[in-house]
């Protein structure tokens, strides 16, 4: 497949980390992970902002990903600012090269895991 | 990122709000959520209408987005008329400005929760 | 919202009704759900075809949606012929006028729910 | 229906398969699945190319879908390479014909299953 897929501007309408729950394996920790795909032969430069429902958007945090790979970002890990836990927010993701954006959440706040994904809204 | 992103009408074809269990923490109620993001400078106005399976549709409730904000409406708590329980419905959005809606519903009338999310129909 | 929205054929690739599980309560009973919304003033005549692995289409089995109602088809209901349980299948849905397809699985088979809901492909 | 719905070419942008639980009934051991639907009337030539974080992409991985015809493709059950557990991947699904493409997946680590299920980026 020569031609990269995919579109350069996202948009995720619905954000929630769970409070923390650190006292579990890390890989049932509740996390919100956006997924890029960058399948075209040039890095992409990823520009991830978040909206809230009660201040300014934050970021442009900055993202690199490598010609023909995927990164799932954890928005746990964005840092400067950190995202919040409890709180719900939005989020738009822009590229300089198409890319495709999916939307995950494990929540793991009860004895058992709950698991969400949808793919993002390519503007 | 200067441009609104999203589109002015919008539809969730599926909705279920499960019988009440308010005997649980306020963030574990079962509930349905359209979550709007308006990444555009100028308010969004927002219109909600619900249709369903025997009787004719009820609305538009009116719900206001602030310049680049995002806004998590449950639609446990709309009013005059509320949504009732136990009853399956659609909805439709639309609004001055592109906004993005995504729609999620936390289920929790077992032991541990189900989510799901799924981003709404653009028309 | 005078203008109906969505389009009039659409897929859903995934298929699946666990075997029967019968003896819980009727809403809890494994099931999978096409939500067809119909947000025109005229009836809404559609046909839905189930694509099996192994064999040819059946149907087209015909469903009427009022104007501006909302009707949720389980595909367990579906007769002559039922759904076999168990088996893969997916399915196109085809109307006259404008609708939204979102489909929805509820699987009770371990001791919890576990729920997914997607947006059909709009052809 | 005698046209084709679909598109040519699809992408999945998220992919995980849990490492492996084996001792479960099969149904119940994770997996992840690419549901292709076929409603033209001649094969579908289908090619999967997985993507990862850290190396090239590997595949194509040819697959055959009958006219007329659903296949639920398990990302667990490619070989030449096998698909690893435990790690995180993205795949395109390119096809000579129109095909409809759903992601889903079902986790079932704890003692409880997860599912979720998502339509494909469509290219």
């Amino acid at each position: 497949m020569a031609q990269p897929i995919g579109k350069t501007y996202w948009a995720i309408a619905e954000g929630y980390i769970p409070p923390d729950d650190t006292d579990r394996p890390p890989e049932f920790v509740s996390h919100e992970t956006a997924c890029l795909l960058n399948t075209s032969d040039q890095e992409a430069h990823v520009q991830i902002t978040l909206y809230f429902s009660d201040r300014e958007p934050v970021g442009p945090y900055h993202i690199v990903v490598a010609p023909r790979r995927t990164k799932h970002v954890r928005f746990n890990d964005l840092k400067d600012p950190a995202v919040p836990r409890g709180t719900e927010y939005a989020s738009t993701i822009a590229s300089d090269v198409p890319i495709v954006v999916q939307h995950s959440r494990l929540d793991s706040r009860r004895s058992d895991i709950a698991l969400l994904s949808t793919i993002a809204y390519a503007g």
